[in-house]
Parts: structure tokens; C-alpha cells; sequence
């Protein structure tokens, strides 16, 4: 565990030394300071202190919250001050969110150090919700209008960059007066062309700089798929009057696909993607027991209907012990449909108009299944407990409820689709319900026709 | 039903019309074609026909595999090879591929008539596996040497760029007389330098310009964690001598990204990704249909525990009744602490390493929810069956139950990642036999000796 402890150590110092080279990403960078957190708290306080502004910022989002209080706690203010300053505008408001988050009156005592560029920037931001497009761009861009000359607004660039104010440039947007978005050239043309001509002569009428564009109000998930559709790197944010207010990047855009997949993966297991980011047990637990309590509410709804068969089962014991199976079956088959159902609505495959085709070919597959799986448990049931009217009632029953799990599976996420209401969240517990009910109905109350 | 059919018609004339210019993404051009083919057969083959072959390629790689399998059908091989010709290098691979899943022969004939260049491009991309950086990877790339004048490398991407040979360019990479890669510029400082010196003088021993790298066999994973960790917009992939192969962009690392969320999201449930491609029912049946058997197996040997108790069963029902409860909230439990150490392993944000710490976050969480809603379900069966004893049975056997669910949800993808298998495959069906046989032998075990 030392020679962990010194491995980062010696990897930060490194960085250090050479301090203007990138050599490190934040996100490496966080991680060797977690290392020194977790085993040696004032190591991990010195190292902390030596990280210039310039990478602080970047370094601190990638921090847990319990460790970006250590940064709030040690770290001068003027220094955070001059490390929001650094980040990128969208950047920089996360950030300060994430430290509202821990002490409101730091926050409030760091925004109001910031120049005012950046604070009109952050309150622009911050007035966005989390699902608009707006709330994901940043200020910052490379943008000129077309009368100038190529090579003043080269010029430009030149002195933006060497101020550190643009990074990860690639397209130049070219707006009229009053500032609306005209046109988009991609660096890769740009730089083929003549710069003492002006913009206009250069586009001269060609249609083949038409921008991407997005609105700020906007869902960020359509956003995402347009970016994606057209394999863009950047794509630019306009309001509803198309002035230009931002960009949006493709790095963006990579971890909006990944927090959205992680969104959807906890959901679907009853699971709160933000609750799950605090370190502390007591706010995930508690979102975690949400879902429980809805499942236990449930799950009782579900065995009071084995209650209902209890002279049955107390005369056939063999059937407390077969009947599990048939839940157990219907859950997971139902489960395969609604996670392929859910998923393929995400991604854009289906839509709630395929329902029908989507229907056939999910119903299929389970009755198939079903079929199989239900002839296969009768076999073994018969066996098992040596009666074969045993066998006929578990095929029967697990007919049933594999086939209308696969139903189930599919109408439940493509109705709340239909009802906007997210098919990830709350559809397994539904959907299991629904199974157990059918399950232990159909089992029990066949062997009660059948076999009494 | 037929507005949308005139609709999908009139957007695809519109396309048609001002033919160069890409006012519609491949993907939507071919959404509006899916439309035509469940209405029109005829229609959509006309449509098809129609489709240039600088759009072709594009859109067929959108396309399912049973209207793929028009394409190659209906359209005349000359143009399905122009098609292939127009495509970069990673995508034509991708495509002829597919073809060959339908039509072995077809996609022979094909290859055979692409030019020399392609074919060896096609050949190379073809001999990496499907986790290898090398099967990712385009060939067409922008790259000059250190004795080069800029203007000389800009003269020849404008005549790459006219040709239709390069795309989506935003590095130029320097590689020395044995093609292996020194430097690479983004093109936002490449248009701030002066295009009559040699790029050497530029770079001027610099290590600003150290380039971005992948082995060519290197884990796909892996490089998508470093292009999102330094924000790239592309990264350059080599063999072991450093020699520059191809580039891997921002846009085939989005589509990894979701591919790999979304295998993640079935194989949790079950279902294998590549099955479900397939429109016909018979291949993704087949897939589910193995972990419906594996999953059928585990509930037999739950179930036999059942059996081992039938006499305490056949004294008193209640039993029956409730012990579903106690294995239900054990697997949704489980579920949440698999899903988020699954998810966490693949986010990085975790590893085996940290697995004391994650165990001790984990099983506190499912001890509290354990405790919480043992006592709550005490309650519950103390009033329902008017038996306290029974209370304290299930409120026991829950607090068990959770807390070991939460281990083994933690524990089984932890050592799953350890031993390099997918921790999302099977791990789900895997959790479930433990918390259903943990379940009922905690409850029924305490039954028999508290009760009776």
C-alpha cells in the first residue's frame, strides 16, 4: 500500500515540475490525489496547495464532493477565484454549484470575486434547467462578422489563445450585427482559404456553411441526437430570435451519452444516479429505500394472493414449492422485454407508433419461450413430485405468464413513453408486479381447478 | 398512416433534388425509407434507386439488416461498389461486413471489385478484433513530414479535401521517413502559423505538439476512457514501432460509448445485444432463451430448499405466503448494489482495489434499508397473521437476507472484474439464486425453530 502511496506521489511531483505541460489529465490527477486522501491526509493537503489555477479547476470537478470540501477548506479563495476564472464558462458553473452544494456562503463569497464577464456568463447559465441545452454550452467561441477579413479574425483567435480564453476551437460562426448566427465555416476550410478576403467573399453565396444549430431552450437530449446524426464536433447554441449565445462540444456531448446511459442502467434497478454521487450512506439509502418501500407495498399485494389459495397450498404443499419458479420466470422474461423495449426507445430505434411491430415481435419471442419453458418445468414437475396433472398445471401457468410478461413488458414502457413520463423509472417494479400476480393467480388457481 | 407515408416521400424528394448538399443525416434519410418499406414495397425500392452513391453507403449502414438486404438485392453492384469506395475506410469495413452476414458471395464480388488501395485498407481494418483499437480505426488521415513547408501540407489536404478523400480533419500528424508519428498540430494552431516555414521550424522542440496516441491493439475501452479524459476530438492509432496507421474521431467513439451502455443495460437483464439486431424472432428468442434456462436452473435449487421444509409449510400456510417478500425485497436489494458497482467499475470510478471501501458503503447501506424494513414487515405479518412470533421471524430472516443481498451484489461483480470476465454478464442471475436460497432458508429455518 506504500508503494501505492509513493507511485502517486511521485507522478504529481513530476507534473509539478514541468507545470505548463498538460502531461496529466485532471482526471489522473484527482485520482493520485484520492491516493494520498486515503492514506495520508496531510500529504494530501500539501499536494492540493501545489496545483496551479490554471489545472485546479478542472482537477476540482473531478473531486468528490467529500474531497472538494477539503478543497474549499485548504485552498485560498483568491486561488479558486483565479481557477474559476481558467475553466471554461460551463465549467465554471458547475463547479460553483457543486461548492453551493457544501457551503452556500462560499459560494456566494467566490461569485462575487469573479470579474463580471464571468459572472453575467454563470447567471446566464445557471438560469437554465438541467434538461435545457442552454444549461450544457459554453460563452466561449470564436465567432466574427462577415465583412471582416479572414485574417483579422485569424488575428483574433491568435490573441484569444495566447490569453488562454479559447480552447478546442473548430468551427468559426460568422453573425450579422446583431449577433445573429449566419453561418459556420469548420476550421479544415478555413484554413484553405485566401485571408485577405473578407468572410463574405468567401462564402459567397454557397449554402455549404449552413450552421448546426440548437435552441437554448431546447432538450438536451434531441441535442445529443443531432450531434450524433450528423457526426458533429460542435454545434452551436441560439436563442428563439437566433442570436448566438454559446457552444456546445462533442466532449460535452460524451459525457451527457454516458451520464443518460447511467441514468437509465440505475433506474431501471430502482437506483437515484444523483443520490448514488454523494460518498455518505445516508442519501443514497434513503433514495434506494424509496424504491424498496414501493416494492415491499407490492410484493405484499402480490402474496396475498398465494393467501387466497391457502386451503389449497395446505393440502398440496408442493405447490409452495413450485411456485416460485413461475414468478421467478415471468419476472425474468418480462424483464428482457421491457429493458429491450426501454433501451430501443432511447437510442431512437422505436417509437410509439411501431407499437404494434414491436409488440408482435416481443409477444413472439416470450410465447415462444414460454412454450419451452413451460413443456420443460412440466417434464421436470412431473417427475419431480412423480404426478403428471402437476406438470400439466406449472406448463399451463407458465404459459400464461411468461406470454403476458412479454406484453406487459412491452405496453408498460412504450405507455409511459407515450405519457412523457421516463419508461426507465418505476417500469421494473411495475412490470414485476404484474408477474407475480399473474404467476401465483394462474399456477395456484389452475392446481386448485385441476388437481383438487 | 398514409400522411406519413407523403410526408417521408416529400422529405425524400426535397433531399433528392439539391442533391449535394447533406440537408438530411444518413440516419434520417434512412428512418423516412424504413417508413416507405411498411407501406409501400414498391416505393421504397424506387427510393432507394435513387439514392446517390456519396449518400449510399452512409444510409445502408443505417438501415436494418432485412432492408439491407434490399439494397443489395435491388441495387446494381457498380453503384454498392462506388458506395463503398466513398465510405472512410472504418465504415466501408463496417458495411461490407454486414453485407457479408446476408450474402457471402454478394459481399466477394463486391470487395473484388473495389481498387487495390481500398482493399488493403478493408484486409487491414478486417484482421482486428472487435475490442481492438485497430477495428475502430479510419486510414484517411492528414499527415505531413517535419521537412515539409505548412503550405505544402495545406496545398495537399485542399486536393485531398477536393478529391472527397478526408473528412472531419482537426490534426494535422507529422510523422518522420518511417511513418512513425512525432507530432501532431491541431488545425487551431495550424492556422495561426506561418505557411512558408517547414513544419519543423514551427514545432521548434516544442513538447506542446507530443500527439495523443492508441496501440492499434490496444482495448477499444481503454481508448475511449483517455479520448474522454483529455477531451479529444480525435486520437491517432499506431502499431508497436510507432508507426501511424489511422485515427480513431470523437463521433466513432460516441457510438462506442452507447454500444457499450447499451450491452452493458442487456446483459444485466439478460439479453445479448447482437441477437436483438436481428428483426426476425428466432435469434434474439434463442439468446434470452439461454438465460431463461440458466436462470430456470437456479430457481429449481431455490426451490428445493422450499422443499426441504414442506412439513413446516404444510403446519402453517402463513409461511407460503410470506416468504416471496423476503426473497423479493432480497433480490431488488441485491439488484441495487450490483447495478451500481457494475456501473461504477465501467465509469472507472471504482476498481478491485477499492473493494474494502465500496464493501463498507454497500453492505452499511443494505444493512439500515435491511433493518428498516425488516422491522416494518415485522409489524406488517405481526397484525396481518396476529402471530408476534411471526413478526420477529421475517423482520430476522429480512435483516439477513438484505445485508448479505448487498454483499453479494457487491462482491460478485467485484470478482467477476477480477478474474477479466463482463461484470454485468450473468452477475444479475448469479445474485438472485443467492438472495432467493439466503431468503427462504433464513425464513424458513427460523420458522421451524422459532415457531414450531
Amino acid at each position: 500500500m506504500n508503494e501505492e502511496l509513493q507511485n502517486a506521489q511521485e507522478i504529481l511531483d513530476q507534473h509539478i515540475d514541468d507545470s505548463n505541460e498538460m502531461d496529466l489529465s485532471a482526471y489522473d490527477i484527482a485520482q493520485h490525489l484520492k491516493t494520498l486522501k486515503y492514506h495520508d491526509e496531510e500529504l494530501f493537503t500539501k499536494y492540493l496547495n501545489k496545483i496551479d489555477p490554471q489545472t485546479l479547476g478542472d482537477v476540482a470537478i473531478e473531486l468528490p464532493e467529500s474531497m472538494l470540501k477539503d478543497v474549499i477548506e485548504n485552498v485560498p479563495s483568491e486561488k479558486i477565484v483565479e481557477a474559476l476564472e481558467e475553466l471554461e464558462s460551463d465549467d465554471a458553473t458547475d463547479l460553483l454549484q457543486y461548492i453551493e452544494e457544501i457551503d452556500e456562503d462560499k459560494a456566494r463569497e467566490l461569485f462575487d470575486e469573479l470579474d463580471e464577464e464571468d459572472k453575467a456568463d454563470i447567471l446566464r447559465l445557471q438560469s437554465y434547467n438541467d434538461n435545457e441545452a442552454g444549461a450544457y454550452m459554453q460563452t466561449e467561441l470564436f465567432s466574427a462578422f462577415a465583412n471582416e477579413k479572414l485574417g483579422d479574425a485569424i488575428a483574433r483567435l491568435r490573441q484569444l489563445k495566447a490569453e488562454g480564453e479559447l480552447e478546442n476551437i473548430s468551427q468559426l460562426f460568422i453573425v450579422n450585427q446583431d449577433r445573429v448566427l449566419e453561418h459556420a465555416i469548420a476550421l479544415e476550410e478555413l484554413i484553405l482559404f485566401d485571408f485577405s478576403k473578407t468572410l463574405s467573399e468567401l462564402i459567397n453565396g454557397s449554402d455549404k456553411y449552413e450552421p448546426y444549430t440548437a435552441l437554448d431552450s431546447e432538450n438536451i437530449t434531441d441535442v445529443a441526437d443531432r450531434v450524433k446524426d450528423y457526426d458533429l464536433n460542435v454545434i452551436a447554441v441560439v436563442d428563439s430570435k437566433g442570436v448566438l449565445l454559446g457552444r456546445i462540444t462533442a466532449d460535452d456531448i460524451h459525457d451527457f451519452i454516458e451520464e443518460s446511459a447511467t441514468e437509465q442502467i440505475y433506474n431501471l434497478a430502482g437506483v437515484n444516479d444523483e443520490a448514488e454521487e454523494d460518498e455518505t450512506l445516508i442519501k443514497a439509502g434513503k433514495a434506494r429505500a424509496v424504491w424498496l418501500f414501493i416494492n415491499l407495498f407490492t410484493a405484499i399485494i402480490s402474496s396475498s394472493i398465494i393467501g387466497i389459495f391457502d386451503d389449497t397450498i395446505a393440502s398440496y404443499v408442493a405447490l409452495a414449492v413450485l411456485m416460485p419458479i413461475v414468478a421467478s420466470m415471468g419476472g425474468n422474461t418480462g424483464t428482457q422485454a421491457l429493458t429491450v423495449t426501454v433501451r430501443r426507445l432511447t437510442l431512437g430505434e422505436i417509437e410509439f407508433k411501431d407499437a404494434k411491430h414491436v409488440l408482435k415481435r416481443e409477444v413472439g419471442i416470450s410465447l415462444i419461450n414460454g412454450a419451452i419453458f413451460g413443456l420443460l418445468m412440466g417434464i421436470v414437475a412431473w417427475i419431480w413430485f412423480d404426478k403428471a396433472l402437476l406438470g400439466v398445471v406449472i406448463a399451463l401457468s407458465m404459459l400464461i405468464n411468461l406470454s403476458l410478461a412479454g406484453l406487459f413488458g412491452t405496453i408498460i414502457p412504450l405507455s409511459l413513453k407515450r405519457l412523457n413520463i421516463d419508461p426507465a423509472v418505476g417500469s421494473a417494479v411495475l412490470l414485476t408486479t404484474f408477474t407475480d400476480c399473474i404467476g401465483f393467480f394462474s399456477f395456484l388457481g389452475l392446481a386448485k381447478w385441476i388437481l383438487l
